[in-house]
């Protein structure tokens, strides 16, 4: 059994091109024995973007921790708050962005 | 893309027997197109208890978002707050138990 606190977790700049004022914490992953699928921490600073993208086999299971921002679909921009779920199928576009003055916090779960 | 807070999702009385002042909530399953794993909800209420337990091929990704309480992996009483990340590899033994006056809420994610 793993307990580690978010706070002790390396934060990465995510690889998508053109995302600002975001990190990444990967929070249980391989490293940690998970084999199925991994759970993520991102944290989308006053400001930040992650650009519209899509992932041809990776679905989102996100559960927003703390804060609030807008999510684009490619269609219309949803705003999002803390409690909300979001599932984000493989193939669909999203983007995040934090347009508060609060930091927005999310978990978000892809398959390894 | 589906969105909703998770105060719109139903809470349900998890299936083990000997759960004390605990509701799950399924927030992401196969309802919502989910394929590979599943996101729920678990509410442990001030006094709450999941006794001792182990799963034979389910692993659990944990973040805690609010409150305290005590992890019990059957040897020792492991104190867990917001912000903690639990990595229950399968066959590990656990129960949870909140002797504080907080509710305590935590992510588990598990296959499907």
């Amino acid at each position: 059994m793993l307990k580690r606190h978010y706070t002790e977790v390396k934060e990465d700049a995510p690889s998508l091109a053109g995302t600002k004022g975001c990190t990444v914490q990967w929070l249980i992953s391989n490293e940690q024995g998970a084999k199925r699928y991994a759970m993520r921490l991102f944290t989308l600073r006053p400001g930040g973007t992650i650009p519209l993208h899509e992932h041809e086999d990776t679905e989102h299971e996100i559960y927003i921790i703390e804060g609030k921002g807008l999510l684009d679909d490619s269609k219309e921009k949803i705003p999002i708050r803390s409690g909300d779920v979001l599932f984000i199928p493989a193939g669909e576009k999203h983007s995040f962005v934090n347009q508060t003055q609060q930091t927005l916090k999310f978990i978000c779960v892809i398959p390894l």
